[in-house]
């Protein structure tokens, strides 16, 4: 049986997602969870979405477990009681916690938490304006000192779509492929001042997305000229132009799914184009 | 010389507006910071509008402070260099801090940032469900496990409207009066779940935002009716049928001052009405 969990959570005192001896990560306390309330002898493995490193936030985070049986939850008509599921699980985790379990459910069929989906979309935010600065945000937007260009950041960001190589964006990895989709970039600026980005692409390798957000920063504080980031991404090579972004302002909105019909064949795809899916990609 | 600043903190790590011994205040390390910067022998006194509790927190908090000289700060041509102020004032308080000077600027005439003030606007956040649940929001909203009807929420905030005694609301203080003018009060569910509701006064008695927060929370979840509520109200004494809800759900958004020319008028008119001025009075 394989359950699918929606899952959200503040990475501030997290050491990332991905499980690390003796390290407070969320997969480590979401399984501990699971193996508490199914008395599970050894923790059964989540598998997920978008992988999170150390600080950053989700708000949309997914990810799948299989399990023997979840007997203890069953009705006494051997449906399960997923509502009671939910319940134990938020009760473990406690009230007003860093992670949360948004929802439980049984995966539909050929459903893969990592390789169904069609696309995964972060955001990341920004304070630019002393005037503006609201102290409540601080744990999940990052500070830059010199005012920004929101439209120069979009020049920018829009540079950057499409299919190519974002080695320049990426930290390298032997034998794993830095060419991605990006589907989508653009910055606001909100009512309250904060700048937001929505970006979204087939898959990030790692530290791409702050990368990507370091290299529109050098644009919107006029610090580099867009030539010159055409030229930096045209080379796909690491740069000194601009920085890979702190991880607090970057959160993982949602993970984009295709149609329920379509989950199977599109993990089989995506298996089968297994360069494209660095192991230890995180965001 | 009379300055005026406006100012944004982060309650979570002090222990709230006013000077304690021994604890870390806002007023404390503005003060400090200050004096810093001004090279004062002794800390000159800030003089704010709304007082705020421990873990209260303050997007538009004002202050105003009487200081005998600015000179380090003055131009060549004898004005004042508030930029360079405010530069060096931020400094001192660092970048992406948990209090920050959003403007200083010079007082205007008969200004008085405490007795001034035509009305405050604070706001309260609430989450109440699990599968919408922000862990991003929880240093700034309370979880209530039991989901909240929005509309009667509204209905007890309009029952509490107008200008009356607010004694079932208010911490009591042997000489001070509580009766205060309700002039907004009301509830919406923002699109990703928070229910939020922005309320606003002449003036505050202590622990009044937080009580009338209680009471339209037992109205929203069903554990009280309308009319025990309008008992407990025309009754204006203490009861235990609802909670002063937790600080951190409470934020000071906006204080109102009157038109330029009313600015002096008004601070007579309030310090002729002291009673009305509850002197511990904090939110």
């Amino acid at each position: 049986m394989r359950l699918r969990l929606d899952l959200a959570y503040d990475g501030t005192d997290f050491a990332g997602w991905g499980i690390q001896p003796n390290l407070r990560t969320v997969q480590g306390v979401v399984e501990d969870a699971l193996a508490t309330i199914l008395r599970l002898s050894q923790p059964a493995r989540l598998v997920v979405a978008g992988r999170t490193d150390a600080g950053v936030h989700a708000s949309g985070q997914v990810a799948h477990i299989d399990l023997p049986t979840l007997a203890s939850f069953e009705n006494p008509d051997g449906s399960l009681d997923l509502q009671e599921f939910e319940n134990r699980l938020a009760g473990i985790l406690k009230r007003d916690p860093d992670v949360v379990l948004k929802r439980a459910s049984i995966a539909l069929d050929g459903f893969d938490a990592r390789f169904s989906p069609l696309a995964r979309r972060y955001e990341y935010r920004l304070q630019d304006d002393a005037r503006t600065y609201n102290p409540l945000e601080r744990h999940r937007s990052v500070w830059t000192p010199k005012p920004l260009d929101v439209d120069l950041m979009n020049a920018a960001a829009e540079s950057f779509l499409g299919l190519r190589d974002f080695g320049a964006f990426c930290r390298p990895r032997p034998g794993a492929t830095t060419i991605r989709e990006l589907q989508q970039f653009e910055w606001r600026r909100e009512p309250d001042g904060v700048v937001v980005c929505h970006i979204q692409a087939d898959a990030f390798c790692h530290s791409m997305v702050r990368s990507l957000v370091g290299a529109c920063v050098v644009a919107g504080n006029g610090k580099a000229q867009q030539s010159e980031l055409d030229e930096v991404r045209d080379g796909a090579q690491r740069t000194a132009l601009f920085k890979v972004m702190p991880p607090h302002g970057l959160n993982l909105v949602e993970i984009i799914y295709p149609a329920d019909d379509e989950l199977g064949p599109r993990a089989e795809l995506t298996r089968s184009r297994r360069d494209l899916l660095d192991d230890e990609a995180i965001a």
